[in-house]
């Protein structure tokens, strides 16, 4: 059992094969950014053509027994999930047609403020807004998991104690480790997580470079460190990945990750004016055949069998099987 | 086991207990008469609220296994369906994405001429269009029913042709009976029926005045009598109830109805300037409780037990089994 708990490649025949050959029963692939209802819809019209086209390596996956069956049939179950609640428009009644849709994971922020909370870019964080503890509710409600990886820590704390279930910060890393804006303070991870590790919540962690100590120099020994130490204090198992992979993509696409259309002028984000594209990733995680090595790396870092299979999979499977449709259902 | 395969209501708790009341165990609603796809999503959202205030009564119907939960569970589960094809636009990808929505039966054209073919109001009839032939092969590929209730008549029988699985019309009479513009000739429904019934297609009669012998004044024995004479020829097995119900809406709907955004003018369609509203139903036929009695009526006009039970809904339970989702699926 391995799931990727985000990307957002440039999907192709040869990336699903990769998939494969790397041995991912389930990812969980980022289907909006910036995008309204009906471009999220014709991103959805576009997933639908690649089911159809390529049914030997993908097939749309909706609840936790869907990996069963990728299990059984050598394929790759694909979960939709929205970096930024912009899909849902500013209507409460979409949501559920979101999740009717296949959504099982939605960031409450991109960055900046929304509708529902604050992002981790704006100086002042406001917290959950009035819409946003509605919102909150009804994606408790049908099963599409709060996912708080872009959010900023006020906004991030409130809706873990707001949420009636737990939530989950899909791709980020700890900030001790490497004080990315994007990263996590301690106070946060407690919230999500539980101080220890008791709460339900679950981190994957992030492999991309600009959430990595040393960026694409990052070795993997540190990377599987960190994740060791991160497992002393909330145990191993509401940890996960979430790689963040973006394989394949061109830098004009990194630019409408930052930019959308709320700036006519160009926004860096992690990046600089010197290096606006998307770093290059470290060697050992270029695409989805490096997963057995980060297996590797875990066991090399003192988790054991069970943990690593936990870590590289195991742990989403059972965060799923209780996350994606109405508690008595 | 009944089965009203259209109707369009001002849906309300009475409504709904009066299916209860009536025995209904599935009932296909209309979502979209000249809505766009975003409007459309609107209306399901209002149904996602209706499911969600009254789940003892109604729940969403999306397989004939649903018919069986209703019957169980004393129940009504609702099929969607859209009298026109502009829920999805000119986009051909729309149509995986309403099925997925729960969208069941879709009429290739509402009177007028459409993308995909000609309805029964325009003069002349070109029969289906390039996108039509398109768009019904990607009907018959997902399992969503082509209804060509309003459809004029070459296009309906080009369909018949085209479409590699049964079609059918959800409510309407045979012309033969009642010469009115919306009742079918001969021609369409040996198309749609099968010269002796053996084509696997549908025929929901329907309850609507303006398609009733004698109109409002319609006495039950003669709508039966029209029924057996039609099983006669066709068989009773292809054939069903759609009764048009448009319970206690206002006469601004048959007006959205019959003008949407098409024309600046008022087109009265099958009433006329003297009587513009919906005409008032027969007394043996005014809402969901009265089925029972169209049972009796069935018996009373030489059906036997059989084939009331199928002409009640039986039939159409047979033709949601074969019909709702992929061939292979």
């Amino acid at each position: 059992m391995r799931i990727d708990n985000l990307q957002y490649c440039n999907w192709s025949q040869t990336v699903f094969e990769q998939m494969h050959q790397g041995g991912l029963t389930g990812v969980h692939v980022t289907v909006a950014y910036h995008e309204t209802f009906r471009e999220t819809v014709a991103n959805l019209e576009q997933w639908n053509r690649w089911f159809e086209r390529f049914p030997e390596l993908i097939f749309p996956g909706r609840t936790a027994a869907d990996l069963k069956t990728a299990e059984a049939t050598g394929r790759t179950a694909i979960f939709f999930g929205a970096q930024n609640p912009s899909p849902m428009e500013d209507d409460i009644g979409l949501v559920e047609i979101l999740h009717q849709l296949g959504l099982r994971f939605m960031q409450l922020t991109y960055n900046n403020q929304s509708l529902l909370a604050t992002g981790c870019y704006e100086e002042d964080d406001t917290g959950l807004t009035r819409m946003g503890r509605q919102v909150v509710t009804e994606m408790n409600r049908v099963g599409l998991v709060v996912d708080m990886s872009h959010s900023a820590d006020r906004s991030t704390i409130e809706v873990a104690d707001h949420s009636s279930r737990p939530i989950a910060i899909t791709h980020a890393n700890p900030g001790w480790w490497h004080a990315a804006r994007r990263n996590k303070s301690d106070a946060v991870l407690d919230a999500v997580l539980g101080p220890k590790g008791d709460h339900g919540g679950m981190l994957g962690f992030s492999l991309y470079p600009h959430h990595l100590k040393g960026g694409t120099d990052c070795s993997r020994a540190d990377f599987c460190e960190m994740i060791a130490r991160t497992a002393d204090k909330y145990g191993a198992h509401c940890l996960g990945i979430g790689s963040d992979l973006c394989q394949d993509q061109p830098d004009s696409i990194v630019e409408w990750m930052r930019v959308g259309r709320w700036t006519k002028e160009i926004d860096y984000g992690e990046g600089s004016a010197s290096a606006p594209g998307f770093p290059p990733q470290p060697d050992w995680f270029r695409d989805n055949r490096d997963f057995p090595g980060l297996a590797e790396g875990l066991a090399a870092a003192g988790f054991d069998a069970g943990e690593v299979a936990g870590l590289m999979g195991g742990n989403w499977a059972r965060f799923y099987e209780t996350s994606f449709g109405p508690v008595d259902g």
